[in-house]
């Protein structure tokens, strides 16, 4: 029979709705990786008695808990009280190894260890601290009526090499033990893509009794199958073969599996290549830098960029014609090739992406209305360095975050076709399209 | 005293991962802003016993119950069953007004009602329906034992008009019949304070037991604390002394209350003073534009900036000299003080500031480990225009995104100190302080 487990948040920001619990929904699809089913998710707040309460409830009820959160320094963090109380009331006692570790951590950064931070080295008696190679808040692991028990710090930087470290070897030997076997996971991603569309084209493998079963997702411009394959299905090839159905029938706008980003995709077509891009913007503001510059090694194809965000930076510092400001607007065809000839010829790269738009909440107009973003791609098409362009007009939903991330991210799907030869692919929220220009 | 509630999400692709749990968050903060304070929230899968042992559980131990999902029409909806094992094992029935509306619904688009959705139309027995406005799933209410239960459709476009229209009168009679008054809850956020450091600072007003009650919680390079007062300290000026009282402790770390960012915070002291800001990114490659652009009108105060992420782009676009990065390398204050000069000359701003670092995963040394970080400031000293600058070096802990974050982070931070003339505030993470140097 496949292992239960149980996903215990903790944290009154929680509880209060103040902060966005997300480690949950992230150790359910790990511990499904490993086939490990968890079977309930629980938030309380930072109360001891809630904790002991919840953690009491899951064992015996389940094989394997994963707590997160209330292991801080400060008086409010009480998972360690509670996990003491869930053990039987067992004392609390200071773990050597870990003041030393923590004052270490302290040390390396040339600080001395607030007192406070001492009580992090508390660990119920009976049970294990787990170090912590992020942070100061050693992780603690126990048995609880036959059920292991492992709590884990909260900020997602530190809980997931730790779980990854700790909790995944012990889960994958319950599966193991329990002569279940792990389910198949894959994940499709697409960009530019409506996702009722992206279903209709799939459609045959969407039915909730196959297996393996699809499920799509959307967020921003991205669309995502999910494709779970349990029992035999997750090992006689049908995995791969739905995941290939997918992409050929999603076509151009797949653009890679499970941890592959946009710009990701993009950078493994440059870099097969050896060319490089530059980048203008001014709507996204940045936000198309950093999503490149999050894929480690992406020094290797990316030369840099300007954030144009004043038309006075445009023409001084970018070099983008006054006159082509003037007369057509900072939101137009004319400014975004401008943008992205300049950024490519003065970068001195092989392609270049602009971006000039309306985020909002406010400077829409009713020919521009909030959400029209202009996105330019200039490529070097001879030897002698000659720079040709195209722009694209987009309309995009949503508010200012929304409008921001759909360009980025559209405006870095648009590179990878341009690229590949298929900047003629419409891409979602595209408005018009523009006749190759040359200068 | 209080009334107390709880949450309980409905899915098998919540279980699974599949897909993020978003009702809750926004449901807990909708009842607290009514009086309301969650204490529980809980998410199971498709199971009608899992429902009703959810259900049972709270019922009798909190006030009010809001569930969300597992009301369509599939076999695996399961909400309306586990409601009716909770209510001890009540018969469904048919309402005759729900299966009214449904078919109407249908009838509005032109198309036949497909049996499957008759389910929709179920109701138990002593419960009463919920009229849908913008789907066609009814919800539910019911008592069990004297405890409230709302079950509502899972999507959000239909939840929450639900919720408003029924749960938040329902919740704020619970308030005035309980004699309990709306908590007032504020948050204070800081940047470049150790949250064990910032705890100390307030100790006295982090008594768990005490009225307004403080938490605080920690992310990057920011420490927050939450104030949260009820009964009558929600209304006497207690929650605002507290407010105040943090915020004289936290000193000029301190930079705003609850939706304030540091990028805001920064956006209001250049706005104040009418001057602007450019930037020159290295490591941080446009986070640090993209933190500042997220705020609405930073078109105001924000010129423009370079992600000179490579260095040749640092010398041909941004106009570092060659000879600086060579001599000292990429990382190194002459070249973060070279890059904030640059900017600040071609941008024409009163300000800018510059990071230059090695975000890892690679490339870091003995004398220059991952997580290096050297964030320059520009500012003009007099009205010939004259730049003086100086940088600091950071040792930031984390992985590749963590040391991009609060580096960029650090940076807004230390800009914002330095318009103030505060720069010599140490803040987290910083390795040293170097002199004043002027250009």
């Amino acid at each position: 029979m496949t292992p239960r487990a149980a996903v215990l948040s903790i944290g009154d920001e929680l509880t209060r709705g103040q902060c966005a619990e997300t480690n949950g929904r992230w150790i359910s699809e790990q511990l499904l990786e490993a086939g490990v089913m968890v079977v309930e998710l629980r938030t309380v707040g930072d109360d001891r008695e809630a904790i002991a309460k919840a953690l009491r409830a899951f064992s015996g009820s389940v094989d394997l808990v994963v707590a997160t959160g209330g292991l801080g320094p400060t008086h409010d963090d009480l998972t360690r009280e509670g996990l003491a109380e869930a053990m039987g009331g067992v004392a609390l006692e200071v773990s050597a190894k870990a003041r030393a570790a923590i004052e270490a951590r302290f040390a390396q950064r040339g600080q001395p260890m607030p007192p406070s931070n001492l009580r992090q080295a508390l660990c119920p008696a009976g049970a294990q601290h787990l170090e912590n190679a992020h942070g100061t808040a050693p992780g603690i692991v126990s048995v609880v009526h036959r059920t292991q028990v492992y709590c884990l710090p909260g900020p997602p930087h530190e809980m997931r090499p730790m779980f990854v470290r700790e909790v995944v070897p012990s889960a994958t030997a319950l599966v193991a033990c329990s002569g279940a076997r792990a389910p198949g996971i894959c994940t499709i991603h697409a960009c530019g893509l409506p996702e009722s569309l992206a279903a209709e084209l799939i459609q045959p493998l969407m039915n909730r009794k196959a297996n393996p079963m699809v499920g799509t997702t959307a967020s921003g411009a991205l669309v995502s199958a999910r494709i779970c394959a349990v029992a035999d299905a997750a090992h006689d090839g049908s995995l791969e073969r739905t995941a290939c159905e997918i992409e050929r029938a999603w076509g151009d706008y797949a653009f890679g599996r499970d941890s592959t980003t946009i710009a990701h995709a993009l950078g493994e077509t440059l870099a097969s290549r050896g060319e490089s891009l530059a980048i203008a913007e001014s709507c996204t503001g940045g936000l198309i830098g950093q999503l490149i510059t999050s894929v480690p090694g992406s020094s290797g194809w990316f030369t840099g960029g300007w954030i144009s965000y004043s038309d006075d930076f445009k023409q001084s510092s970018l070099g983008v014609d006054r006159e082509i400001v003037r007369s057509h607007g900072a939101v137009s065809e004319q400014t975004a090739c401008a943008m992205a000839v300049a950024a490519a010829t003065r970068a001195n790269a092989q392609w270049s992406v602009s971006a000039t738009g309306i985020a909002g909440p406010t400077g829409g107009t009713l020919n521009k209305p909030i959400g029209t973003v202009w996105i330019g791609i200039a490529g070097r098409v001879n030897r002698s360095g000659e720079v040709g362009v195209f722009a694209r007009q987009f309309r995009f939903g949503g508010e200012r975050e929304q409008i921001r991330i759909r360009a980025a991210t559209t405006a870095l799907q648009l590179a990878r076709l341009a690229i590949l030869g298929r900047a003629d692919v419409r891409l979602l929220s595209q408005v018009t399209s523009s006749a190759t220009a040359s200068t």
